[in-house]
């Protein structure tokens, strides 16, 4: 999974009676002019990974721009292959018929740049040494993210997204898109994310970066060099996160305290709870298959966005720059990106007069609720999506 | 601070002018019946090390028990010696005039077997091997502690405790008294605990024995002989417990998104948040002076509590064994104790005519109120205290 997608097979985008895209594969562009990053250093070039579904329309206005959150990637909806076990991981939100509606619209899903799914990032070769940037590769701050992304709009002929849409780390970004190219989106969709960090999130965040850099395997970043990989801080370090995307009360109604054999080995030190083996599980799946450098990066990149910093600290400053229509999401169950956090953007943007939708979903699945199934989210979606479509129509 | 305290000093208690209980010396006792615990394996004998502070008098009838909760230990009150930094954890609350006025009661601060502050557990030798025990020591249940307690009330001749008072795991323990020993304690003091843990908090605690056992210096438990320590994994286990144990509210009171350096050094990798460094400092402390194996066996019979589970699952029928007066406390921002969980040991309490008292103190602290200073706190527990001696005056 670290090493990058070198084919590009042809397509099969063929809609099916289930809403799914169906089969995908990604694309992928390297960027050859260089781009200036917020920490002052400079990417001589760079490739971005991306998936696409659905057509452009002729007038190019049918376009929305997926952005990922912290372990996300470009895969986000369809399926690589016939006998692929799990689709994207948005698929239950983007597809014909879906809220994203791949009959409406044209549907781009990059990997960020400093990600490990294929754009350039720290597993990738650094040029000057021929050898993986690790640690060295620039910390990213999410603008940067938005800077590659408008670039690849560039690429794709797209000159205004019909939509920008974020879940989390995503929302960031579709924030910061408003901020940075407001003539280049007509909506904004911010979904489940704040305009910065609370000190509880860079707490959790720096628990979790401790765990991956205290681990021997670690070493100072340069594990891939060394051929080692600090598997069992990574671990560690989803099993914080885990926890913490979602609720008390769903992981009791998913888990309670239920024994995984049934009966109480009192005295044993075996795993005893399903709550304990279901964790062990999700930290090992995550640490097979994600950069700890890269990770690292990401939560940086999180930890350090702050809307408003360079407005003076005014969010109604900020947003007086935007020029778009937004729609906010919250769950009620989210305490990591609690409801309170979207409802200050939502305050914000009123004061800005800006055209704010405020939707709070009554979901017991925490932060993860924005990725699940969820009758009144979609049905939400859903309406809010076609609007923008009935509103595209009206231009033609 | 792993070694047994080998000397047992004479103590000043002369209560001071400012509600110290002035200098303390830890007292010590070898039990030599064997101990049958509930895992079903047998100590042979072990050592309990304690603090006392106050006279108990001749009626033998103001006996105070303190119950120390994870990372607690006998040391509650005054200074081992003139020059000492800091008191004992609850200093703010033992002393003359405090609410366990030590002027009114004869207070009893144990050490749990099974701690790593000098009574018997897995820094102890094993006498069957002539090394330290580890991860041999067995597995102990909240019932073993309350045993062992109650062999030292027997030694120090008090049949029955005026009060049990303990805070989080300290609380179970003082909740299993009632129920184990119903006729031994007359007041029973719960503060910010349970009737079990929820699943997210035990969750929380296997993260932290991950990162303990998945440090390599953890040599399967056996550290010490191995002459290593997983002093990483330690860190990581106690940055997880310490940001549970505050609130978003109080962490973001106290450290916001302040910037330790003052200004933004965007591209570097250095600690740029207090949090960061507080955390950092939190876990490294922490890791210096408390045993691993002590930690996962602590956090374990915390996961494991469950008062009721051999009632039936039925609290009612496990608090109709009670016979004494109970005083509930939670503090409004506590989430992994929350008030919803008092408020359920009050509810069984009431069902089962037992006389209980319930306070939800406000506070921005979390968890971590029940050991800082707080009027309302401190105002209701002093209450509830004095009302007990007067009770004990008027049987006299």
């Amino acid at each position: 999974m670290f090493t990058e997608n070198p084919t590009t097979p042809e397509e099969d985008q063929s809609a099916n009676a289930t809403g799914s895209v169906g089969l995908v594969a990604p694309k992928r562009h390297r960027f050859i002019e260089p781009l200036s990053l917020a920490c002052g250093r400079i990417l001589q070039d760079y490739t971005l990974v991306y998936e696409t579904y659905g057509v452009l329309n002729a007038q190019k206005s049918n376009a929305v721009l997926i952005c990922h959150a912290l372990s996300g990637h470009h895969h986000a909806a369809g399926r690589h292959s016939p006998d692929d076990k799990r689709p994207g991981w948005w698929d239950h939100y983007i597809g014909p018929g879906k809220p994203i509606d791949t009959n409406t619209f044209f549907v781009v899903a990059p990997n960020n740049l400093g990600g490990c799914h294929g754009s350039t990032g720290p597993v990738s070769i650094n040029p000057d040494t021929g050898k993986p940037w690790g640690p060295d590769f620039p910390a990213l701050r999410v603008r940067d993210w938005v800077h590659s992304q408008a670039r690849l709009a560039d690429l794709l002929g797209i000159e205004q997204w019909a939509v920008v849409i974020g879940g989390s780390l995503g929302g960031m970004q579709a924030m910061r898109w408003s901020l940075e190219y407001p003539e280049r989106l007509r909506h904004c969709v911010v979904i489940a994310s704040a305009m910065k960090l609370s000190a509880q999130n860079i707490a959790f965040n720096e628990t979790a970066r401790q765990a991956i850099t205290s681990d021997p395997d670690f070493c100072e970043g340069r594990y891939l060099e060394r051929k080692k990989l600090p598997r069992r801080g990574l671990a560690v370090a989803r099993m914080i996160g885990h926890i913490t995307y979602l609720s008390d009360d769903g992981l009791g109604r998913r888990f309670g305290r239920e024994l995984r054999t049934g009966s109480f080995q009192q005295g044993t030190e075996e795993v005893e709870f399903q709550i304990q083996s279901y964790l062990r599980h999700q930290g090992d799946t995550f640490s097979s298959s994600f950069d700890p450098n890269t990770y690292i990066l990401m939560t940086r990149a999180l930890d350090f966005f702050d809307l408003a910093r360079e407005y003076g600290d005014d969010p109604v400053a900020a947003f007086a720059n935007a020029r778009c229509r937004f729609l906010l999401v919250a769950f009620t169950s989210d305490w990591r990106f609690a409801p309170q956090r979207s409802r200050e953007i939502a305050d914000a943007l009123m004061h800005a007069n800006i055209p704010v939708s405020y939707a709070e979903i009554e979901s017991a699945m925490g932060h993860d609720a924005f990725l699940l199934p969820s009758e009144r989210y979609e049905t939400l979606f859903l309406a809010y999506m076609q609007r923008v479509a009935e509103e595209m129509r009206g231009c033609e």
